[in-house]
């Protein structure tokens, strides 16, 4: 593999040096900023071997770099190992970042280039910004090298899109559109430039499959006051949708065309003001130079990331019957998994596809909602570990096994995590199991005052583990998408934030996971992950208290809790969480998953 | 008192139409933003009756309004009876700020005048912004009418200036002013404009006067990369002062030259970039204008502040020597308190006068820190009380008292609240005592990654409360200065932050308050305040750990703790805390009261 990752390397120089190009940076996105991509624009895992969600490849002359997070250090070093690239690891004290690298190390007369379509708007600005300050240093955002140096490379997916009834979605395009413009007006512009695929999925109320695990079709969206233009590969339409998008005063335009059509636009044709309203963190680079200097920038949030996010009645009332089926599907995964390890053989891969196969047995089904992590033993401690077929382990009676997944179902998108014990474990791992339960449950059962956001409440989630001066390294909670992206903002629980990163307040209806955890490298991972929705409870003269109803409903391994590390509370909170689980999934099971369900939910 | 109020508000009015002004300003700041000003600054309370620490008075012809905060709405509702001013509830819903007031009800040509030198530059400058979006609204900052009607007002104070030999300091001024001239060219300016009293005499090591209970002297400072220039009153110079300040490159100037100087400084003598340092939340808006279009300011945090928060070996320990007496004192007069109550009378001011006393008769006594808070019952429900000779209440042996008080020493500012149950309580009283007293040490027991900020941390003493329903409207935790102002900057323990206010990460050597309470209009007030030092505890591969170190050491009245209301853990952490209390304090006091304690820290 890792001479492969050397050839490939060197085919990409050789473009580099056509060009006249000394650094070339491979971002991991698309051109809408997502994060799961189809296979087309997997050019960063092309070129460097590295298969986490997250991270920049950047290559000269006589070595490379890969820029990622906290989450896959451990996978990074295993995927990069003997490929000659180097691994950055970002927020580590004493790691540049990339903009800062490029400045230390570019010399008079050099030149960066990059896809400006894969690169975000603020990253393309931030290292604009950065290389201006030292003179003579080209930057080139319009070169698709990695594509020229990719001979094998896939063509873009088409897939046609599905229109979602209104039961389904809740709420009509034509009232979305209203809302958007009406907060594309308060942010003071006149245009909407959309670019982010499930926020358009959401306004146009359809669902795409362009993407692996994430319904959305590739597409653009320009929203003006009387019209909205969408972009979309032509073959994606179906007539259903034409129907629809003509009813709801959408023009259909084909995906090739967004640039064009933005350096044409006649931005003075409404209002005069041109101004466009967009989201540096969510536009691509390109997208951004388009608009010229004819359309005035106004930064800021997309409204369509806040509107999505608050989910409706509807969409609540659907995701409460999909969770409680898909936690059903997962209990019966834990079932089968501890009456029949040991007995027949069992792979992290097997094991994943006999979870993945129950799921596709429910109704509604459509998709996996990321690839399932199936890990045992010290696999488990590599967050966003994939086990392949061939290079996985075999599960034995012994250990833990961490899965985390989730599917796509007409009616919710689901996402859990649960730790699972297979045989004998040790103290340690008690106790971290026990701890990482008591900061999920003690986030679950917060009350708190509106106007919190997941920086105020992360550390109820933390507390056991940094009193025991243990951490993890990435936030407590995203928001997840309904029958969309299972990571959405700008809801979210974290207790520190990169500029990248939105911090929102958590409002009713939005949906979040909590999913502390403890890994331990070369030992064991452990995570358990319920998914959450906020909701308003007493409002008094103190202020407007808000709360969480769990829409999970999994045990959490009693052969792995210690109660010596509970206080009475926290046991109260798990016997109630396992008295909730039996009572929300136990019509859903057979006979025997009951009776062993009844024994896995008993009160500690 | 109201008819006076009405009276000096007509007085005010004549003047305004004087000078043509329709709206008129007061500010409750000095010249130097300070929290507590001197009596030659309190015009504010002066025209308005209004005694509390924080707030706006504005005049216009046929009313007036006044804005304050959260803490003193009830206080501002008594005071303000009939005298026909209306009170504003900062930050409550549909409650404008001041110059969206301003903008909504001035009319073109009417003009808003105020005294520049008592609005800091931020408010200034924000006023300004808004009022140039309408046309035809005039401002003048140069008017201070407030002082034209104010017959018998005050004069300047005048006291000379103590020199702080190193042993209480722990850092001469030159090593000071070598790190403040360090960090003023790191935020890229050449020069530092200070204004803020408790960093001038932090980093000239003196201390001054001129503000009840802040042992500050009115100055500003001019720090150039050669120079210091230092404006005090004349009368304040001492004999030391002015040889200290020689030996360390200070040139010092009449206090009220500063305007014309930096009116006349050649900003471009020096390195030639002109750029001055300053803080807008901490000059005022007239200081800022004096530097006209000369000098390019630079917005930034005044170095002084963190590296006057982040306290020294010698500041430390002295605190530690000094917290271990003024504690006992408050022993002292608790025990004094309950064997007293119902036998002599005591009011609230007699009581504060006791515990006053206690305090001077410590070795290096200077002052308090601040006026003693002595409320009984439901007077306690005013966060800020301040009992008055004559209108106060009397104790008796039922029902709660709460003191919050402190003291200067010569090693340190104190602060410290208690709350003692002096006869019968109701059940509800016990249990919201019992649960300020969890959240408090939930707080104090805190292990916290390197980076946190008082954000992450505050929900670990207001959960408990939450979790009722119940909430306290102010901040759990302040900064405390060192033989200085009693609160400090820039770090805190909050959950939300106004545009004024700093978050600032938890630096080792930190000093803060720990202070949640319950507040229940007409019935009681609870609080229990600890003062805490950030340490550095383990630090290992997830990073940096971070603790609290304990200053205050006074027992938690054990007859109003409920331990239903208390897990396990949190009867551990009073049992600890308690243990400490009799360990660090009983050296201090006498057979009887050591007897007491012993008792009033049993584990419960």
């Amino acid at each position: 593999m890792n001479e492969t990752v050397r050839a490939r390397l060197a085919a990409l120089r050789k473009e580099m040096e056509k060009e006249g190009v000394d650094y070339y940076l491979i971002p991991t996105s698309d051109f809408h900023n997502s994060e799961y991509v189809n296979d087309y624009f997997k050019a960063r895992e092309y070129f460097s071997g590295f298969t986490g969600s997250n991270g920049t490849l950047a290559v000269w002359k006589d070595s490379a770099g890969l820029w990622t997070d906290g989450r896959y250090f451990i996978q990074a070093e295993k995927e990069l190992a003997g490929t000659g690239i180097t691994l950055f690891r970002m927020q580590e004290e004493g790691v540049p970042e990339i903009p800062d690298f490029l400045c230390e190390h570019m010399k008079e007369g050099q030149t960066v280039g990059f896809d400006g379509r894969t690169m975000n708007c603020q990253a393309g600005c931030r290292l604009e910004e950065k290389l201006g300050g030292k003179t003579g240093l080209g930057i080139r955002y319009d070169l698709d090298l990695a594509g020229r140096a990719w001979g094998e490379r896939p063509g873009l997916p088409v897939h046609p899109v599905m229109l979602l009834p209104e039961e389904i979605s809740g709420k009509g395009t034509s009232e979305k559109l209203r809302e958007v413009r009406e907060k594309t007006a308060e942010a003071g512009a006149e245009y909407l430039l959309l670019s982010k695929l499930d926020d358009l999925m959401w306004l146009l109320n359809i669902r795409g499959n362009d993407v692996e695990c994430n319904p959305v079709a590739l597409s653009y969206g320009f929203v003006t006051p009387g019209e909205m233009y969408f972009f979309i590969q032509q073959e994606e339409v179906t007539e259903a949708f034409r129907e629809y998008a003509g009813a709801n005063g959408i023009v259909i335009k084909p995906y090739g065309e967004i640039m064009d059509f933005l350096k044409a636009y006649d931005y003075a044709s409404g209002a005069g003001t041109g101004k466009v309203l967009l989201d540096k963190r969510n536009i691509n680079f390109a997208l951004y130079k388009a608009l010229g200097g004819k359309a005035e920038p106004v930064e800021g949030d997309n409204p369509t990331e806040k509107l999505k996010a608050v989910k409706n009645g509807t969409e609540l009332a659907r995701m409460e019957e999909v969770y409680r089926k898909d936690s059903a599907a997962l209990i019966r995964f834990i079932y089968w998994l501890k009456h029949t390890v040991g007995k027949e053989e069992i792979t992290e891969v097997s094991a994943a596809r006999k979870l993945d196969g129950l799921r596709r047995e429910l109704d509604g089904f459509l998709d996996l909602s990321f690839p399932t992590i199936s890990a045992y033993k010290e696999n488990a401690a590599m967050m966003h570990y994939e086990a392949v077929e061939g290079n996985c382990k075999k599960l034995a009676g012994e250990g833990m096994y961490l899965v985390d997944s989730g599917g796509q179902y007409m009616g919710g998108t689901t996402d859990v995590t649960r730790t699972v014990v297979l045989g004998e474990i040790s103290e340690e791992m008690k106790r971290h199991f026990t701890l990482v339960a008591v900061g999920m449950l003690q986030l679950t059962e917060a009350k708190f005052l509106y106007g919190c956001t997941g920086r105020n409440l992360d550390i109820l989630a933390r507390q056991p583990l940094w009193n025991l001066g243990i951490d993890y390294k990435c936030g407590t909670g995203h928001g997840i998408g309904y029958i969309l992206n299972v990571h959405e903002g700008p809801q979210n629980i974290r207790w520190r934030y990169t500029e990248e990163m939105k911090e929102a307040v958590l409002e009713e209806g939005m949906v979040l996971s909590n999913e502390p955890g403890v890994y331990r490298e070369g030992s064991h991972g452990i995570r358990t992950e319920n998914i959450l929705v906020v909701r308003k409870g007493e409002k008094n003269g103190d202020g407007q208290f808000m709360y969480f109803d769990t829409l999970t409903y999994v045990p959490i391994d009693r052969e792995a809790i210690d109660v010596r590390y509970m206080q009475p509370a926290d046991r109260e909170r798990l016997n109630r969480y396992h008295a909730a689980v039996y009572e929300k999934t136990a019509e859903y099971l057979t006979e025997e998953e009951r009776a062993w369900l009844a024994e896995a939910t008993a009160p500690v």
